[in-house]
């Protein structure tokens, strides 16, 4: 049985994970018999009124990520590439915000030293990596330099900012998805597209998940 | 296109709406075509840590169930039964603990006026209810007395408080579901399976969401 590392960041697309792309991830993984272990960082974040973009506070990043995962999640910090086969990023503003720190400094921003660890030790053995959404800039970010290619759909001015990275954007429709066979990293949209349903993003997921897995 | 009304309860399933049925709710409305709009009563909850139990304070139920729904999301106090085909409840502890409060008091618990008020006018309009996990504890208590057929697994001790209303229990498998024609009630077990995978849990909530969008 393949064992897949799920990276979250939260719950809700605003601060954190985006919550139907990591349904989405877990729902995919299970029909195809694959293993999961859920991760998140250990750190205090802001979170946002989703309903209106005023602060709620200071929460934990791991605890509320533990909501998706239905309690058992670990810290990033734990995560060993040994002990899996491949590993995949749902989206979310999360993931620019707390595992990098993209949302606000593009290109020029600074990766989560864990997030980095990850992404590199997956790559040099030859493992698996998806990014779904945003996610795909944290892949950029770190292997850039070595020419991989991705997606995070059609908008110009993020695939823009990636390609000074190194990378080469693709565009990608909703429901599908991006392979760079050598670099073995697979790419996604979803919510990239804001009005996307939500059947296409687990469309798209889906097709990313059955991918990752057969590579890994 | 149906129109169909989303009942939320939170965000987790310790404290608010599954959000693993939650979102399998999403994905399988649009995978069929069908609109939705959804709805959270706005009040404020005692909240849980996800991964020990722990409180993490006061949080308002309105605003942490729009972080599943990505930020639309409407009061339930402004649901009216004329503007929709059908309604749907999915699970979760908040089910139990914010709509009702059968989690302290079984079949002596007191609903929501809202929610009551829904499953009333929908009932009576013959549109189609649907109620996921925990949730048919609800339509159990609403509409038990007028005989209605209903599962929530195969969790005796619950069966047996559910019949106490007047209405039936059927055992059901957790990627299955049951449905009471003469009333139109729908209802799937999902992580009242406590080991269910995501995969089953999205198998029977497609297969419950496609009966009540075809009844509606």
């Amino acid at each position: 049985m393949k064992k897949i590392a799920v990276v979250l960041s939260g719950c809700g697309f605003k601060d954190g994970s985006e919550i139907t792309e990591s349904v989405s991830t877990l729902i995919a993984l299970t029909e195809l018999n694959a293993d999961y272990q859920c991760f998140a960082p250990d750190k205090e974040i802001e979170t946002v009124d989703h309903t209106q973009d005023q602060s709620t506070g200071t929460r934990n990043l791991l605890v509320e990520s533990s909501r998706i995962s239905r309690g058992k999640i670990s810290p990033l910090s734990s995560l060993e590439e040994k002990n899996f086969d491949a590993i995949v990023f749902p989206g979310g503003f999360g993931a620019a915000l707390h595992l990098c720190d993209w949302a606000h400094k593009g290109s020029q921003c600074s990766t989560l030293p864990e997030v980095e660890k990850s992404l590199l030790d997956f790559h040099k053995a030859s493992k698996p990596i998806g990014a779904i959404c945003i996610a795909p800039v944290l892949v950029a970010k770190t292997l850039g330099s070595q020419g991989v290619t991705l997606t995070i759909g059609k908008d110009k001015e993020t695939a823009q900012e990636i390609e000074k990275t190194g990378a080469t954007h693709e565009p990608c429709e909703v429901d599908d998805f991006i392979t760079d066979r050598e670099n073995k990293v697979i790419t996604t949209p979803a919510y990239m597209y804001d009005d996307a349903k939500a059947s296409q993003v687990f469309k798209g997921i889906s097709a990313l998940v059955k991918e990752l897995v057969e590579m890994a």
